[in-house]
């Protein structure tokens, strides 16, 4: 252990316990531009990553296991028990580490030529939002665009779920009619009477467009909808997960992307 | 209302409470072998399906809503307040209704020429598992066998999370690799290392073999494992969810289904 890092360890305060507590809320997100990540892998990963850290609190065995990767970061370190961590975050099991992160700055991106874009509308779901950007990562589909009723990228269920993909993927929020507008690009939204995505033909680019999770795709975005697609059905399930069913277009799309 | 059902309804009593908390347990729902579906959507699946009604806890608004489906059934009703049904279930928000339904005698089915069964090994998640029963029913897979550490089927989460699709399949535990070699037909596994399922052609019929959250397929299942599938990746998520790729080989696999 350098001096440097020495000197950075620290115990647990009740202001650092309520700080952490306070990231809980969108609200405090926001006003802080933090928000926290839980759990070996997804520690790790933005430890890895471009995400600048404001602390960061580990058992002794998570900081003995990653002191190098730790030490780099520079990142200040508050040691805490099992117990203590526990009750910081919302795992109900977490024997590693809880990282609090410099939100980014979020701003609209051009349309990436060539490739998709996942757009969400109202999808409110925490869960769902992060097991989508972790689909979207698999597939190599770095760019996603919100509706601003979708839920917030820094839930930390999002983070959670998302398992590490959050740090690997770009987005933001928007009013998705104005924004598909200016993009001016095919838009594929998901419906229950859209065309079979196992009969399409080659595709070349566009924005794939789920609804939420009750009602769908809204009246009004369905308007700037190019492309109504379905996934075929030959049961009797009414539908399925919005985040199956993304998981299902991005494939079939991937497969009929012209390269 | 006629006069059996007049006199089949009753109030709440603490002995039926404590029955019903008793069926959260695996061990009290083998020993009652009965099980309890809760929410409007899964009630009304249940009293539409041949699943036999032990009996039905319900708000007055659901009852006058459905008083003709439930006379039709003539199972016992109980009448509950909202929050009395939010005590006895696991949903943090119930206004419609709790069934208790006994379990059906699961046998051992033949292999259904000419379409799929999914095998699930050591699926331990009740969400992941629930969340498979729907999406087999979506893709009309109604056949599926698990290894006997594979999450209860009647977990309440497990028929929360299928939305009614469990009254739709048919399944049993087993030691998979005897079935499979009894079956003699294609085992299609999916594994990190097999083959790409955009590059197959078409296929006949088989078992699609999933494993375990964390561990995949294990080391003696593989070995009955004829084809080793793999879905494509093209970012850097290390996996997906295994209900994610459970949906994205099914849908692949119906797509190359001989007809």
């Amino acid at each position: 252990m350098n001096f440097k890092m020495a000197e950075s360890i620290r115990m647990l305060s009740k202001n650092t316990v309520k700080f952490i507590k306070s990231l809980h809320q969108k609200k405090f997100r926001n006003q802080e531009q933090k928000f926290f990540v839980e759990g070996e892998k997804s520690v790790v990963e933005v430890l890895n990553s471009d995400f600048r850290l404001d602390l960061l609190v580990a058992t002794d065995s998570f900081f003995e296991k990653y002191k190098s990767l730790i030490g780099k970061s520079g990142v200040q370190v508050i040691l805490a028990t099992q117990n203590q961590l526990e009750t910081l975050g919302q795992y109900q099991s977490n024997d590693s580490a809880l990282a609090v992160v410099h939100m980014k700055t979020n701003s609209a991106f051009d349309f990436p030529k060539g490739n998709f874009v996942i757009g969400l509308d109202d999808v409110r779901d925490p869960g769902n939002l992060g097991t989508i950007i972790r689909i979207a990562d698999w597939y190599g589909i770095k760019n996603l665009v919100f509706s601003d009723q979708t839920a917030d990228f820094y839930n930390p269920k999002v983070i959670q779920s998302s398992m590490g993909s959050f740090t690997r993927v770009n987005f933001f929020y928007a009013d998705l009619k104005a924004v598909f507008k200016q993009w001016n690009v095919p838009v594929y939204g998901a419906f229950l009477n859209g065309k079979n995505v196992h009969q399409m033909n080659q595709i070349q680019e566009g924005v794939i467009l789920m609804g939420n999770e009750s009602n769908g795709i809204s009246t009004e975005l369905e308007a700037v909808v190019t492309d109504k697609v379905t996934i075929p059905g030959f049961g009797e399930a009414e539908s399925l997960n919005v985040a199956i069913a993304t998981a299902i277009l991005c494939d079939n799309f991937k497969r009929l992307l012209v390269r």
